[in-house]
């Protein structure tokens, strides 16, 4: 969350039905509390962006009873502008000297057997609590996937707005990319571009010939050349703190012929391959088995040892959650889950190729939010 | 590290030095490894500022042998923008689908007894190392507080050249503090005045009258009259990454004899508190008996229960950071550690008052690093 105190929030019944989730889902896996961090989970479940530092700021969701946050003394006035007041969370001021991490071990339960905290929980923090508690400590983010994977219909919104923003950059990208611009000079313009439809701007990859087969690289001072093979990746944040993020591969000057040969071949590949797991993807199948449907005929063609990362991240408050779509992860896709599908192809030295797009589960398939063409121009 | 993309580094034969020490402390202390999460310590050990996301970049130092990096096949290219070359540490990079906490938990030691991580290791990366090592896992920052918490003459520099550079902000707060301005006025101008002298502003702090009772106040519209106590408290950070933090309180106008009688009586405690702390910290005394070396003279004068903040935290790379100097650190501090001596009282809807000092330790006592007067003006 780029730019935390633009952040706007949802409705207070939002968070209510959110909390009343997270315990019920905490109680049917057996799990005696979760300890959220705070971040973009925190945020996802009481709309505050307090953040913690050495000092601890945490909300307790325990199984049974009410959820409490702890924050210090001299935090908690800040509450008051988030939706924290309106909801069943009791508030805790703690100031220096208390022993904030016996008492959070309290409202936990000395006894528990199985304690959940999220992701962004630090080890200072997380430390001095296993310290006090001798339970089993499980990753909130997959323990309870069914929550923190899952979107309301809220954030669906969002995500679409999003997705539209950022296809309505990619709309002016062919006219951008004109031979003899550097990279830099169409990363400055789309940068503008991003922010016209976003309040933050979160990446920006424009990697021509060579520069494309670094699925790491931003942008460069080179001159980019009529034919040359573009990959453009962009993303932004909107107000709600909901992120874009969309991958196409652009000629540059729009005349196709003029393309490497070998590009052309392999981007025939990727295309049918990325359209192969949206036709794929669907709640009851697995993260593998999605991550597979793009990479196997990656593979079959040839290409398999150029396609080396992923082939998806979930996204919402982060860019990047669970669910991860990668070979391991046998995760099994549910209804409102949203994702990135991005396969690409790397030949080092030569050129790369990506097409990403955001998708969100349907109850029978998926729908991309991310409309703008996959065709090469 | 507000702007990381801003910072400078050290030769390499300093932090050859710092991984070198490090090494031995580890050793001495009977750990096995310790696992550095990216941030300001793999900074300040590295001098490297790439960032771990949901894929691991961490570095391992075993307490034998040479210290390994693992960070994601795409981001490795981003170390030769580093010392690391330069250094004696040995880089893996790994793809999507390689079981890197596999081949940390190799690294570190299958059979290890005990591991530490630094504090800003988060939940998701612990929690699989910890599933794969049954070691006691302790805090970094606190275990090897010799190596944290202390500072070599390169750092020492740049925290004095920090401490000079807020002072000289400081010294112009009298002619800003108009009676008929507001606190966002006089706030608005020293943000101005901290860029003048850092790369970026960490936090601007002005607290007018009953404003100064809420030590977590930034400014607010309130129009600041004559007499008015003011508490100012600024900090920047250096194109180095090391960050100033001074406080000072404040008589708007100037004319002291305008300012609350009961305002001017506990300002004479909090001064003498302070000062006897300056003369009482050294090396050889605990964080713990620092603390109460303003707490117990300003809690004899009847001001115990609005002193409501531990007395100092260290700094460096972070603002806050080891030794935090409060009721129940027994660490021993060392010779060259850095951190703030800043008591302060506040009547809640009256006033408040703090005066804030960062110090290094010498052999024999202190330095304090900040020379602007306390007295009020």
């Amino acid at each position: 969350m780029a730019s935390m105190s633009l952040l706007t929030t949802f409705a207070p019944e939002i968070y209510e039905q959110r909390l009343q989730r997270a315990q019920e889902i905490t109680k049917a896996d057996g799990i005696d509390a979760v300890v959220v961090a705070t971040g973009e989970d925190f945020f996802y479940l009481t709309g505050s962006m307090l953040s913690s530092h050495e000092r601890l700021t945490a909300l307790i969701i325990p199984a049974e009873g009410k959820p409490q946050l702890f924050a210090p003394g001299t935090d908690i006035l800040d509450l008051n502008l988030s939706p924290v007041p309106e909801l069943n969370i009791e508030v805790h001021g703690w100031n220096d000297g208390d022993d904030v991490y016996a008492q959070v071990a309290d409202v936990i339960g000395r006894d528990s057997a199985k304690v959940a905290a999220t992701a962004a929980l630090t080890a200072d923090h997380l430390f001095q609590l296993q310290n006090l508690l001798s339970a089993q400590w499980v990753l909130a983010n997959t323990a309870l996937a069914e929550l923190f994977s899952s979107k309301d219909p809220a954030e669906i919104d969002e995500l679409r707005k999003a997705a539209q923003a950022i296809d309505r950059v990619h709309e002016q990208v062919p006219a951008l990319l004109q031979p003899g611009r550097t990279e830099k000079e169409v990363a400055d313009e789309l940068t503008d571009l991003i922010l016209q439809e976003h309040v933050s701007v979160d990446f920006v990859i424009v990697g021509s010939m060579e520069n494309g087969a670094n699925p790491h690289h931003s942008f460069s001072d080179r001159v980019i050349n009529a034919g040359d093979p573009v990959v453009v990746d962009i993303g932004g944040t909107l107000a709600s703190g909901y992120h874009s993020d969309c991958t196409r591969t652009y000629v540059a000057g729009g005349d196709i012929s003029q393309a490497p040969e070998d590009f052309l071949k392999a981007y025939q590949v990727l295309k049918d391959a990325q359209q192969a797991s949206l036709d794929f993807a669907k709640p009851g199948r697995t993260a593998e088995e999605i991550d597979a449907s793009s990479r196997t005929p990656i593979t079959q063609a040839g290409y398999g040892e150029y396609f080396t990362h992923r082939l998806g991240h979930g996204i919402g408050l982060s860019g990047h959650e669970e669910p991860f779509i990668i070979a391991g992860n046998d995760l099994v896709i549910q209804e409102n889950m949203a994702f990135s599908i991005e396969p690409g192809i790397y030949i080092p030295g030569k050129w790369g190729m990506r097409i990403e797009d955001i998708v969100t589960t349907t109850a029978e398939g998926i729908e991309s939010l991310n409309q703008v063409p996959r065709e090469l121009r």
